[in-house]
């Protein structure tokens, strides 16, 4: 039998300041990506957090970002890797203390935002996360772009590694994302997108821009739980893979 | 055979930014506290810390303040007891992080600047702060002012604790330092802070304000490496303590 | 013709965080205190909230708060006069330059959160924040709590102030507000808040929490707009004072 | 007589933490580009910064960076024209306040690190900071990269602006800056370096890296103060430029 990850970032709240409506999206994942507190999250929120996923039984990643909180953490940055990795380390420890505390596993983590984006690319920035990752704990699971340098590194080093898929975004007939300043980067029909994932999650395949099918390792789904919208969509996406035999599991 | 731990807060450069002589203090010392980015460090400052001090045997503790950068997290902050907890705990583990890529074990937590003082005080905040240390590790040591609020709950939750004492502060009739707003808090004269530490050591008891010696807990002495005559002092000290038969070490 | 003044904080989302229902509390009230980038706010929130004034004949003042955007600046802090008055001349700088650029008076400066509430009752705080406005611009307008300390500090050192009164808090006999950690602080029904709004407009009393009126000065009343019943609260609020003749006007 | 402004990066400092030697340098200099609070410098700093050159009579500019305090702001972001407009303006302003205050004129406006490179280059970048110069006060003078795409904005728009030059720095034949990653970036003969600035000031020539000597627009010369050796420096350029009768004056 298949199996899939949903994944969806959460607990990107801070002070007074709330994101997400991560208590009705909770029921319907089974990993949770949560803000360490550079781009998002503080240490309540993170500590909130990760009591939720402990109640509803989802399992704990870290999703570490960049020191832009202004710019949540999606604004490209001139990181050096030794910079990236000391900052992920930071962050991942950050949030182990509060899953030390509630008893709780961490699973993996998943890099956020820009800081995805540039490793997805940038070999030297992906190995300098992948090591800092395995040198707090090596039986972490990396979560990244499908395809990308982060998944590259990561096996090249020996770490585990999921593969990440996008149910709303176009892919190049390399498997890269088509960008999202094309016109053709968005999958914006909910039905296609929902198809296009069960395609991905049960073969393995997905129909690239040029309408040609291509290979693409599929271990997590990601997805939002920021409005009503997307959480229709959540539930949509759960039932059709459940109707296709997927297992929906952690990573 | 008698024995003291001298502590000194180390790692409180952050970016661009270098305050203390942290590689020339740290021969002389068996404790560091390494300051965890709230009121000090950063991510690569403390990682370089944590290996200065694996390089040199010297014990490490965290060292978490408030989130006041600018204030160099010496402003009292009405912070709640849940605020502060998950504030340290987030702290904590984010040294954590960089101890176990390191293979250094985190031995004791130091509560910084207004932080400690509040919470020497203050016994809820002091209950919070020791919860949040014991729920992650409890095997953490807390160091705390000797005679405090902080010492008795950690002693109340079967927290092992360590009391601190200052070579160059006076002491009230009741145990507690005399205030900074006082003229008589400071001791001026370096001989006699060094008489008064030794005396701290070996038998537990230290003259007071009014000429009386008092009994105090003495296990571990503060001591400071931000410019050369704090650093001829410590050197001082501890050549006064092994003269007297102590033995300096780590908690 | 009694007039009054009806104020509301505005401009405080920050970056991917949106906080209040700006645009719709906006024509409803006569002066915005926006925030300024240190407990809420960024720079393109601020310009576009000075926009937006504009847009609606709304007069502009600044809510400078301290250095504490996870805690909202809520949170009291031992910051110096010194500090207190450089930052308030940092926040209140930050905004003119918006102001200036909108080609848009700034008019009043409200201080936030417990800057405020401290400053109301701290003589040398209030003093230090007076002589910053005054410094900057001697004809700007202070914003403070009815009978506060920071009243009496711009009284005496010849700054314009206004008197700010609250529709949904109680007042004691001698004039201070009911702490909030009294049963009996809150006015929780919206008539009767209504009711001694324009009781305090019209008649400049207000009935004390042992039932007897007492005089105050009321120039200007605080409004929220940060969920619907806020706002409908706003509009019955000015149908009510303007049915009472009084009419609305800013500073 | 041939005229030339030479520049420092002062008010660097940042809450506990001190660089630079301002109070030693600022006899030496015309114009002093006093950091903002972004990457160094908070309100007490600026206001004291402030108070130190009206004291030895040198200009003040705002000295706005990126906002990243932990990089210094020397690490480039892919901050979009309305963030970094809005950024600068906000600093401009805070800065501006305490210039009212010490009665003393704003004069210019220098990017700093990684946004002065950046927008050097960035045609749309350079074009939204000298908007939010202008808007603020027309009477700003632009002070840039000599040959930059800042100076050609502050041109096109009719913004003052003067041209910086380094008395450090090789240049290209095309008059651009040698990368810092070559080995032949810097000039490490400082009579060389002083010969070619005194070149520059008097004949607005300096020999490229190829020999051949080509025209470059030298308004202003960086200088900095954050060691001995510069301090030095600082004074044998001065007495240069003196020697070849060329006035030191702010822009």
């Amino acid at each position: 039998m298949k199996t899939i990850d949903l994944n969806c970032d959460l607990g990107e709240s801070f002070g007074a300041y709330t994101l997400g409506m991560d208590s009705q999206v909770i029921p319907h994942i089974s990993s949770a990506n949560i803000a360490c507190g550079f781009h998002a999250g503080d240490p309540l929120v993170m500590q909130n957090t990760v009591a939720l996923c402990k109640q509803h039984g989802v399992a704990v990643g870290a999703h570490p970002g960049l020191p832009d909180l202004v710019g949540f953490g999606r604004r490209n940055m001139a990181i050096t890797p030794q910079e990236a990795k000391a900052a992920v380390m930071y962050q991942i420890g950050a949030l182990q203390a509060f899953c030390k505390a509630a008893d709780v596993p961490l699973r993996h983590v998943k890099p956020h935002g820009a800081l995805y984006n540039m490793a997805a690319k940038d070999a030297a920035l992906a190995k300098a996360i992948c090591e800092g990752i395995r040198e707090i704990d090596a039986k972490l699971i990396l979560l990244a772009l499908s395809g990308s340098a982060m998944i590259t590194a990561a096996k090249e080093m020996g770490l585990s590694c999921a593969s990440e898929v996008f149910a709303d975004r176009a892919y190049m007939p390399d498997g890269t994302l088509v960008p999202r300043s094309s016109p053709d980067a968005m999958i914006q029909d909910d039905q296609l997108a929902i198809t296009r994932t069960v395609q991905m999650a049960v073969h393995g395949k997905v129909t690239a821009l040029d309408g040609i099918d291509i290979a693409i390792e599929a271990d997590s789904v990601c997805v939002h739980g920021d409005n009503a919208q997307a959480l229709t969509f959540v539930r949509h996406i759960r039932t059709a893979l459940e109707t296709a035999k997927v297992r929906i599991s952690a990573l």
